[in-house]
């Protein structure tokens, strides 16, 4: 990392150069983080003997004020200060004089910015999963609340079989389960302190890196000084992490359009989650959920670029490291958005029981459920899926369901069909009853399944 | 899009859906472009005989006014009234009064967004390829200046046959001269006018789109107006053309980084385009070679966020285009800002000819040229390869060049060796004069392809 | 490129090296390309004296030989022998003895793999441009035979305005007609030679290249051997033009998975184009557009992956450009695979008009020629859009269309509408005929386009 | 998926269709798991009364038969079969007769394809994770053997601090400890059975599901159907932390490439780990670094298609799932082929030990310990920074080291200077000795390190 002319070089670059140099329009948002980090540093350098007490008391100090100023909109970022390391330094040492020059002492920009970092990425984290836990807590809600609602499962968009509506709920609520323990994961490994590695070789100064660490609530200092200023792989971990948050909710959001169409009916968002057009008055559009869609776009593309970015970059610190904060920052907060858009969206949902149900009248969604039957009545089903097979053309010929067969047209398939009572087959209710089996759609398990994960989300870590 | 408000929908959304659906932090920038359109629009509506001539001069003056209020930064960008447009329609009708609210006549924000966003990257396409073109003015330049200075050309980062620089400074330029011919294509394809399309199925006003589009600079109207209105292909054009822009600056990056080192030292960055370290006082660092590889990355990543985006949409426009703006600032950003820092970077870059040249010295870099001479003596060339070979494995163990081998160690290896004159292809810079093919090294050659490169440069397009 | 151990090092390298090493198994593919390249260099050294015309035909015609055992299916390719070059240069010395080993004089694998590439790149375009072609063909057929359907045009995927098929269909066909565009620029701007660059220096021979250059059908020699031996932006560019066909042809893959369920029921797929399932014998599943959407994934990331591969590599020729062709062949397969596909399912594609222009009469799908009607009035646009939003909210509480309200009810909306006659309005068989203008979906207008479209589809270069 | 057709759909597709279609040519791979999965489901009929224990032993030792035949390479794949499932049914019922029929009952392709999957990745997975392990042991062993060994630690690719190779291995192994961490994460996380999950609803027999996801290794049935089987951010996950590691090695090629430069010349790549140039004799190229920084655009590549993939897909399974195959497959072969291949390639690596420690003697590598030296004579850090830099300067111009200043020189930048003893400041090797804190490069430190992370690979888990 650059910075600190005016030794080694003159104080100033051109315009074409300080365009691309300067930082602090993106990173001053790590600005909390940085003071944090310079406090503990500062102390961190009296209690290893480097400055005094009363010297690290008025950075503290003139750091606290720093951080006031800031708070109260009155700092003023400089672009020619580059990044949001110098500006407060350079305000620092206008506020405390000469002594603000020590706060640097044993310290580079590169272990500085490693920390910022991870203290700025932990606290997102621990943000996104809370925004988590808040969606599967509406998601388990409304399963319970909508338990007796049944609607057919899909595959490939066509209408499959029976299922429940809250079957349907509890499996997004599944994906929210693992992305969590997949952030928290991330959470876990990058929790530690690169403070006092320097700028690649170690500070120069025997400092407290234990008690940096955990005055900083990191689980320990990082093992290598190399790897703590070069790595970035806990930036690649968690975008990746929050891309696959993105993907699932992206799926969500499809379905929710999906469900708002007037094909479809199944669900009406709250008029706070819709918006109109500017041009059309009749219409009332699902936004929300679209642009969910749109933000997994922009959630991939982030994970992808810091993958990129760290590709084939020699050790240690090189200056495109810079480069990697406009995506973590845009990742975050378009996860977060999302996750409390959709929670809100998903609280104030209204289901359209009539709609959903009805969609079971149509579709043959009962047919595999037949050639179930004719399975233990001894016919292999790749027999009986054929002769199911040829009633469903048969039926959809004569512009009927499978109930509404004679027995003739049944008997020609096969011969038992004329014989045998489908009434229990063919009905979509006692179907799903029938998928009694762990991870089926039947009341009794769905219910089970929503105690399950309500104890599991209570102590998620 | 949504918008308009109050008529079907309540007036306000709540604190998660408005963050996630307002976009004028980031639209914000297409305010020009949007009122340039504004004004050919209500011009248009006049020319339909839909509004007054003197509701469209109206109309006109108060977006004048509006502009004037944004260029002068006393504009208040609201995030309650969404985006750029409706920020400037809401604004215009406080300045006009009840007539601004005939300015969205036979229009929507689709089409006006379309609208806008081409006039942007229009703009920005053209101040790109005149980016391109003066960094290719800089390495012609460069190259002629430095037409004397040979060096080896590498492969595997390797050395691998003697060359010239300026013939290495072409192969920069013929990149750049692809990269401008594609981006070209680009806005050759993109320069159609969506004004007039409306939400999806067309105005519902006779409004002049052939003269809208010439007004606007565009080539034509665009043919149907549900893909003038949905269809974002002129962004993955413009974004992938970026990226490979991005992509061979990197290689120029990689190559400035790897030359401004001890080790190599072929060249000396200026301290105006230099940084140095925060810590360790002795630091020149080249991190305007580093950024410009860090923004490929960016460039990289957005590209593929469009695609992303824009993947499995249904027709027509959907809230996720709006994700579309970020990326795309982003992009055109980053390429011009590692144009012109690279431009004054090579422009200002000392070439250190005594390191280049000594690099000819060790490598046996005319190991080519012994193989060829052999050859020339009716050896087939697989044979003279494994003889070159054998040799260079000799004079590696004896810690010697090829050509301070002794005719016994040669003969040794083939008979003929003891006897050629082996001075000729062994000394570098005959074998650069060799090379007189298109294409090649030679003093004249290379000359020859800056002055048919500078015809072309001329007239680019 | 590596290769020709045996004199500077031993004959072979160990498991681990030879699995990364070898490319054989996919590289293979090039064997026409490099058969009919290596046959003109043989030629071009025989004219520039450097092998003897008779060395020069037996080259040729044992390299023919070699290619008529490959086509039989009797060649051996061996991963020891590294790559399709090796092998088949290997096998050609098997059969025409030492002078096998004069082919590779004053060339490269470095020029030949390069030369190879470009020659397959470009038949591949070629194919692709003629299937975007065919593609178009079948949608201006279908867009003609089904110009009297009507259905609603939609955004957000709700009921939008009354719209037309054939409009819709036309605007699938204005994407290919871009595509098409811009693969064919991609084709003009990669159509020169490599041959003769050698390994990164050029040739050490004064080879004919303008000459070969024309055998192998290239408008030129590349200009400089570096950029000719170490550059692939013309795979950049092919595979960022495939992702965007693949990126278009998974949005008419969504909608027809979207119009094949159920709900939608707009078409049906041919038997020859649909699938079933294992396990539900009712299943007609819509595969093929699934597919075309996956597809585009694969599009999208092989286009990730060059730019990736390529970004920050110095010059010249670097061994990881070998990772190229996998992501190259995969995009060529999938693009066509999809294109042929999609051909054939839209052009046996049934649409059922019934389900499609009943679409228009439930969703106030001309609400927005209701508020045009009262701009005609001399009410501003935003006024009136206003009122029939409240309008529709009125309609959608009583459970009725707009055309269903009574006069009193029309009238406390807005006076005026009382005494209007409506029903030009709404009736959405004249609200599409009513959009005239340039790219709107009024019979005669979606007429000329086809027309005009068919007119430069005969000509598209 | 698709599949049985013949009872709802005619038997056979048309060219375009089935090459879209097929996927054997790619998902044969998955062979043995797929046999391993249908005979636990085999025998899960059988305990569910299902089928009858004789049925189940057929049926399993059929599939025993296929696996065999398979194995000896004497199955044909057919495309018409579709795909690896459909083939190894079709044969088992050719070897078994009518009871072949039978394996399918209560299962669909959705479940099964979704259980094979996951034995996949899981062994593979395991494959990787050994390949880390090993790489890892070689890192420590080297570290080991090269403790003594000096070196600069370079930031920005310029030398920035003395420091030890052992320490830079070490940074190397720290990447190695948390892929690791990484993908036994994932394993952990995607241990669970989707067998019985059916189609999309539930098997609707009575399938002992914890029995069979205990036979088939995992740890427990899935919770829910649909995610069961529309569900993949297993292949996310892993896809994802093999791009990590593709990254990470790349980073490690960079450095092999650059080191084996003659400019720098830090180390030689054995002969076994080389490669040669066809057209120049005295090549030795590091092939196998840039293989392994190709690999790794093609690892992030993939981890971007299956998030592309993934995106927006509606509950259930839909048929662009097939299209995870290739890039997962992919994904595993290149990360396990760059880890064995950098394995043996530092593992009989040659380190040159002169030359990297020579690489101290130049470019101020103590500058940084010179300022500490004035900070603890009570000179505020960043005085001690700026008045060092200027001595460098000095010396740069001078064209001396600063250990070869006068008096008289550094007494005019600090007059602390001229007093002081500096040659324990300049002093690489007892520079790196004072870097004792935890993570710093001195000796005892790195040995502790050593002895640290051995102690942590012996129970990684």
């Amino acid at each position: 990392m650059s910075g600190a002319r005016g030794g080694r070089l003159p104080d100033a670059v051109g315009p074409a150069m300080m365009a691309l140099n300067q930082s602090v329009d993106i990173d001053w948002k790590l600005w909390r983080c940085d003071i944090r980090g310079s406090q503990v540093h500062a102390r961190g350098l009296a209690r290893a003997g480097v400055i005094s007490e009363a010297d690290a008391e008025q950075l503290v100090r003139g750091l606290d004020q720093v951080a006031a100023e800031i708070e109260a909109g009155e700092f003023r970022w400089d672009p020619a200060r580059e990044d949001v390391h110098m500006n407060i330094e350079a305000r620092l040492t206008e506020i405390v004089g000469p002594v603000g020059g020590k706060l640097h002492t044993g310290r580079s920009r590169n272990d500085q910015v490693a920390t910022d970092l991870r203290l700025f990425v932990r606290e997102q984290l621990d943000d996104t999963l809370s925004a988590i836990s808040d969606f599967a807590d509406v998601l388990l809600e409304r399963a319970e609340q909508e338990i007796d609602v049944l609607m057919p499962a899909y595959t490939h968009l066509q209408r499959g079989q029976p299922s429940r509506l809250s079957h349907h709920l509890m499996a997004w609520q599944e994906l929210m389960w693992r992305d969590y323990g997949r952030l928290r994961d991330a959470r876990v490994r990058m929790n530690e302190c690169p403070l006092g590695a320097g700028a690649v070789a170690g500070s120069g100064f025997p400092l407290p890196r234990e008690w940096a660490a955990a005055e900083l609530g990191f689980d320990r200092p990082m093992r290598n000084s190399l790897d703590a200023t070069a790595s970035r792989d806990f930036l690649m971990d968690a975008l990746g992490g929050l891309a696959i948050v993105g993907t699932h909710l992206s799926r969500i959001g499809e379905e929710l359009v999906l469900w708002s169409t007037y094909e479809f009916g199944f669900v009406s968002l709250s008029d706070e989650y819709s918006t109109s057009s500017s041009m059309m008055p009749q219409k009332k559009n699902p936004d929300v959920a679209e642009l969910v869609r749109g933000k997994a776009a922009r959630l991939i593309g982030n994970a992808n670029t810091v993958l990129v970015l760290e590709k084939s970059l020699c050790f240690g610190y090189g200056r495109e490291l810079q480069e990697d904060k406009l995506p973590t920052f845009d990742s975050f907060e378009a996860a977060t958005q999302s996750l409390r858009a959709l929670t809100g969206a998903v609280a104030t949902l209204r289901f359209n029981k009539a709609r959903l149900e009805g969609a079971l009248d149509h579709g043959h969604v009962c047919a595999t459920d037949l050639a179930d039957l004719l399975v233990t009545e001894g016919i292999p089903f790749r027999e009986a899926h054929h002769v199911v097979g040829q009633l469903v053309r048969v039926a959809e010929d004569a512009g009927v369901q499978l109930s509404e067969l004679s027995p003739t047209q049944l008997g020609k398939a096969h011969a038992r069909l004329a014989e045998l009572d489908l009434s229990g087959a063919l009905d979509p209710r006692r179907a799903v009853e029938r998928r009694q089996l762990i991870g089926g759609p039947a009341k009794a398990r769905v219910l089970g399944a929503i105690e399950d994960a309500r104890a599991r989300w209570k102590h998620p870590d």
